[in-house]
């Protein structure tokens, strides 16, 4: 998962860029860059870049400092997500290279499926890696396009690659941005006064006041030529043909994008109240004897869905209330590693705290998004329990995850996975996390969130084993290691 | 406004004091120190000190680092709101000095008002100042009593000292805490294991999975002495007599203690909620066809109080639901000032991004805990109007701040205040604001949410304007500006 | 400038390559850097690479540190001398990539003189460029040859480059080093143990009690397979026919080189002391009444010259005195600028004082090894002439410099050379300088200074502007500005 | 050792510190500090000072920061030699406090041999101490005095402290400068325009075109009022009554100070020759046959005196010749440690390498200015052995160190000298060195340096044990451990 902007038409490109790479913070903390484009006296175009591992606020601390290396009229950006360990430095976006049609600099979001098999290719041509990131793979296939103008061979480029991805490419000419065909990834287009703006998700336009215009297609590629002065000059072309189904990420609904966000045509918030909804319908907690539940998030990402979840049971004629069960510390670093032995469980001590009055002696329902590794879980529910709560109540709005994602969530190996691990056996995963009961949402009873909109367009296949592409079976994270 | 924290007779000292200021974070973020002690071979007492800028997680980023020079067997620890400028960094706590007697280390909260007048009179004598610390008063009166016992040494410093404070010592042969004798500021005992705790807040307790045990009475001395093996051996001095009445800050109770605390007897949770509950009893908002309103809190500090208004609305029979309308994000760093000329209210839009749908053509209720400047309080409401609620009525939990604290709260200089400004008049302030109503609480119904406890007991006056103490006219915060 | 070695067979090769670089670092002060290459337990090759801005000393200053990721027993590093601006950090040497033949890492010395040629040539191809540095090229050519044994790829890419370069190589399988057909940088090969060593001068084997074996031969590139056991198995190349005429750079012996090196077949500190030698008998200073002269060199680069010139004069019955006249400060860090309005002069200030008890009333010699700006000059002059000696008379062991050198060495611009600026005159450089009297080594008399060696196997262009290749006239520092 | 500076009456003032502690970098590299003091708008003196572990040009890099923060018309400054461990940083000077007379600011380089003393019954009477330094101590007597005029109290409190001390202090009317009475470290007074400076070489008066005027006397307190305008001013008062005999540090000569400083009223480099001069007439090293012998120095300490003692063996009609057979490196930064199991040579190695063809098969006399422990004399004397001389002639330009110094020169402890270890044994050491001869001054040789002036004037202690004052016996460097 990662962030992705671009910006063009605006003096002000450079500070668009910084306040939408803030705003999609939440996509990753690991490291961000941005990439702006002047033109020079003598028409000339400079491309500067600044890029380092950390938050927006720590890279770009000093408007000072980096507004004066970075003030041109055209940018991108990125925020990553996670880090492949040593040397990962030079794998932090965006790329600015040179070829022979001049600066080519890229940003994308999500995982090659073909990218070793491109290498491997690409190398015996004569090609030359300096990183292990898919990004150069993207940069090479633009450059080594026999297609002689800019755009076709980015169309070419785009036309090889397999996988999920959004991306956008600023050139000394233009702004792009494309999806991949089976739109696994989220991809905006908005407007701030003569400006255009290519996006991971609409919150950032919202921090810069820009107007929400539509989505990138999944298959499309969007041109902004410089200068472009109204939508019609934008340029659109559908390089994928045939078309495959799509497979739109269902997780980004469930826990990854902002609430405030609309994706894939629909606004978050109203996903996670149909989350919390379902849910409740399906999996309720009631008290034998008609007593009151008490329903609590896990803040800041199950809040949404735990409202929603509360509500609906009040409509169910179930007596329960939404309290602020636990109380989130954050002030918690990045790279907090809680020091000291025997300390294990003072990583969610550190970040969370219960309000024991509203705990104590109630039939508690915790709502949270799902469970991965189920160590996190496990430690929260202890904590909960010394407020000495009659009951505790686990409710997941999602299917048990058991299979990995190569589409670009950074979920960990398949044999980390707790629901693997238990073989999906809900029973054995109540007893692990010590909860009085345990329910998740099956994969039909997720897909009734998307009401109109057609369930087979989105991707379930981390709940459900069935990939829409062909995988990579030698695929691993770090197969390209210098 | 600061976090204290003491903790002796633990190998695990160290890392109690780390995890109770990461507990503490909330109460000050501009910096941090420990001290700690420990025996060398020949019975020699060693007191390290580590101490700098920034969060708990930044100043103590690496344990193998750290924890080799904190090693020893008790500590004390500070957590720092606000920085007065160049120079600061002396004054950052806790201090360690050596002094007749042996070693000294103090941190303490609050703010001395005969600070001026001690260091005069004490320089006359001959004193060094180092800082503009008011520690370091308290040190030097400490070192400068003509007592020859230390116990009786820090009870003379302690009756000369007027104003607000909380104070943990640590020396080479006790753990000591103090209060002021108004008890302005809290501050608790805990126990785990062997080992006592003195602190600001239960939750550094909690996160320590210790056990709170008592307050520290207003104008006691709590000395535990090392090597104590139960609570009898704690050793309790009133120290100020005749004892003035109390003046506990309520303030801390409507925002700066964390709600899973539990201070001057009460679960500030609970209080919260009765905040909620006698805002809405005495300021409801009530559509006049009996339609739905719709109550959203400004996140985190008026999570708990908003929720309470709402609770007591339906409980009124008014239609009301209780919505994530507004977004935070946690990313932003301690020390954002956000670029940019024509950028003003960007520093709200990145802290807050609204939910439209659940803003859009609603009656929107917006809780809030205080109005000091009135200048967030504006940037909020007009991001809150883009997303076009048919009204915004703002409910303030506490009544209008006129007038400045000398006991700790850090507002701004009076002429700074928008009460102030405005003359009170809250007309002028919904105006300036730009809400369709607002209303805050009165003092007499602030209070009702003491119930049992005597109202009388409490300090309100940043609100009524009466000083519980002589107050220095000439206090400013520079005024041994070096 | 700059510095470059290569170590193989050796688990201390990390080691000797980091005493080499300090060994040279006065051929680069500007930045560092050192490949490794390790075998993992599966025979495959793990490359790691640490560089950065900064001494050897700085970028290296915890061995802890990099110690662990630098831990092979085969490596290559440099020391690099100018900056080229913002961006530069990309440039920093040594380069690692991978192509279809495996890893490459790439480390040079000089100026390649149709780099862009090169460049655009390998761009239409579908070459990116990452960087400005010309190693880049190099590396490109090698990838990209059309040869499928790695040992003809780097034949086939050395031969298509021209200018001036020493180059050092490391692969799967092997350490290579090759120096340009001319000859304009020197490069040795020594021995340690089973160790082979290549690098610039010999005092980075003396560092590592190594034993010189002799120099790369223009024109050679010399291959040390892994494992090699004994000289006979390092492989010899002749990659360039027909070879060109030597043109080894003169300069080195002058100022360049470190005078306990040996290059190009001679000890340099030799070479100093001729020409210490030719300018007493060519330029001496005589006082018209057989009164002394004191000789004083402008620490520490020609501390030998002087020597050898007031040696000489003595031997021509001339009576002289050696002083230590000039004491340096040798704490001045890389970066130093002296601030202040009315301080121009203070960086040679800072730099140098005089002993007045050794200048005042005498005739004094300085001798100094050229003049390149002559801002530095003018104000050493007038900081001797405060300590009141009779006269100053400055000898220059090198003749004027007239002309630019596109072969590496980093003069300024020709519009900033002094003598260029004065068309060559003497007389209004002594002017402009302020010395009583000037006088330069005219080519000729400097040539003699090599002896048996062939003349006409030197390059002389600073002096002469006769360029010994085909100058790009479009050459400029920054072509490639991204 | 350490360096002082302090000047006033100059809006220069800041500058002339920051160039003075430049050219006194040579006396401490530790750390060094600032402090300015400049008037407000309201006739109030402001204070501000910046300080840090480091080199001036590290810890003073940018100007534009730095020059903002001190600039004031009046300074001092300082330069910190060695270091006590963790914790240190607190000890860096200058020290600013307040005390009832105002600001109070510090710089003083020695030992206070009663500072314990001091100390104890300073805290009997009350006072606190934040650090262990001797400088603490000074603004302690000063701030406790009972007298009412600052120049009575700092009078007051230079007659209660012994040992070595030069000072420099700067309150909110004055700049003062005080040496001990035995006057064991130099200070002086220079003039610059209307500005006065007083510092502890003449090298910092020179590098700001400053006028040297005179030594501060031992036992003299020198005043300096604001606006003084002429040297009429100067208030120079003989605190200390009765006076002791002189004891003027002789090894400041040997080796401490630099050459081109005029100290204790003589010129170093004279000083430096003539130890040169008795070393060669003493100790001189003849060839049996008459043959030439190669005189070396150790760059740079000891370049004058073997230059001298070259120059005395040609008077002596010994065929001689001064070659620069050792080149030192003088980018090893201040820290260095060598890596590496089997490298303990290497320190040495990194910082010098012989020039091979000036030694091989020659006579050789090395002059070295002292042998502390022995170590780096043995490992030079090794590299000089690989490049094969005839014979290797070690000559000590001062007689063995049997004895600590207790007056500020940072020798290790007694146990560590080799002088001390071997029993004053010559043979013995010269073995452990292993040099074909070793000679050393003895001290009557030593003294004759001294021609006209005052033998008994000097402290030899380190050389003959015989202390000029009582020493604390408890005396340690780290007796106030925190």
């Amino acid at each position: 998962m990662c962030g992705i902007v671009g910006v063009t038409n605006s003096f002000e490109a450079p500070l668009i860029t910084y306040y939408a790479l803030h705003a999609l913070q939440h996509r990753g903390q690991e490291a961000t860059g941005i990439v702006s484009r002047k033109e020079d006296a003598n028409g000339k175009m400079i491309f500067s870049i600044i890029k380092g591992e950390g938050l927006v606020s720590e890279v770009f601390s000093d408007f000072d400092e980096w507004g004066k290396v970075l003030n041109g009229n055209a940018c991108i950006g990125h925020n990553r997500y996670s880090t492949s360990g040593e040397g990962s430095r030079k794998n932090i976006q965006p790329f600015l290279v040179n070829y022979h049609m001049g600066h080519l600099a890229v940003a994308h979001n999500g995982n090659l499926s073909n990218a070793s098999v491109l290498r491997e290719r690409m190398s015996k041509e004569g090609a030359i890696f300096q990183t292990t990131s898919d990004t150069e793979v993207i940069l090479h296939l633009i450059a080594k396009s026999e297609f002689d103008e800019q755009q076709k061979q980015i169309i070419d480029a785009l036309s090889q690659i397999d996988g999920a991805f959004s991306v956008v490419i600023l050139t000394d000419t233009m702004l792009a941005g494309a999806r991949d065909p089976f739109g696994f990834r989220p991809l905006c287009i908005g407007k701030k006064n003569g400006s255009y703006i290519i996006t991971s998700e609409s919150c950032a336009l919202d921090i810069n006041y820009a107007e929400y215009i539509r989505d990138v297609n999944p298959g499309e590629l969007v041109i902004i030529p410089d200068g472009a002065k109204s939508s019609d000059e934008i340029i659109s072309i559908e390089y994928s043909k045939p078309k495959p189904k799509l497979r739109q990420c269902i997780f980004e609904y469930i826990y990854f994008t902002r609430p405030d966000s609309k994706i894939f045509g629909h606004n978050v918030d109203k996903m996670r109240r149909r989350l919390g909804k379902v849910l409740a319908r399906k999996h309720p907690v009631i008290e034998p004897d008609g007593g009151k539940v008490t329903v609590i998030s896990v803040p800041d990402s199950s809040n949404t869905t735990a409202l929603g979840y509360k509500n609906e049971l009040v409509k169910m004629g179930i007596e329960a209330k939404y309290e602020l069960g636990l109380i989130r510390s954050h002030y918690i670093g990045r790279t907090f590693i809680s020091p000291g032995q025997q300390s294990r469980e003072i990583g969610v001590r550190i970040k969370f705290n219960t309000v024991k009055g509203v705990l104590e002696n109630r039939t508690v329902v915790v709502v949270d998004d799902s469970i991965v590794r189920g160590t996190t879980s496990f430690q929260l529910i202890n904590l909960i329990r010394e407020a000495k709560p009659k009951s505790i109540h686990l409710r997941i709005s999602s299917p048990p995850i058991l299979y990995p994602c190569y589409y670009g969530m950074d979920f960990p190996s398949r044999e980390e996975l707790i629901a693997h691990r238990l073989n999906g056996d809900i029973e054995a995963i109540r007893k692990y996390v010590g909860v009085d009961s345990l329910e998740y949402l099956t994969i039909p009873e997720l897909i009734t969130i998307l009401e109109d909109d057609i369930a087979d367009n989105y991707c379930t296949t981390c709940f459900s084993g069935v990939y829409p592409t062909t995988i990579d079976t030698n695929f691993t994270k770090d197969i390209y290691e210098f």
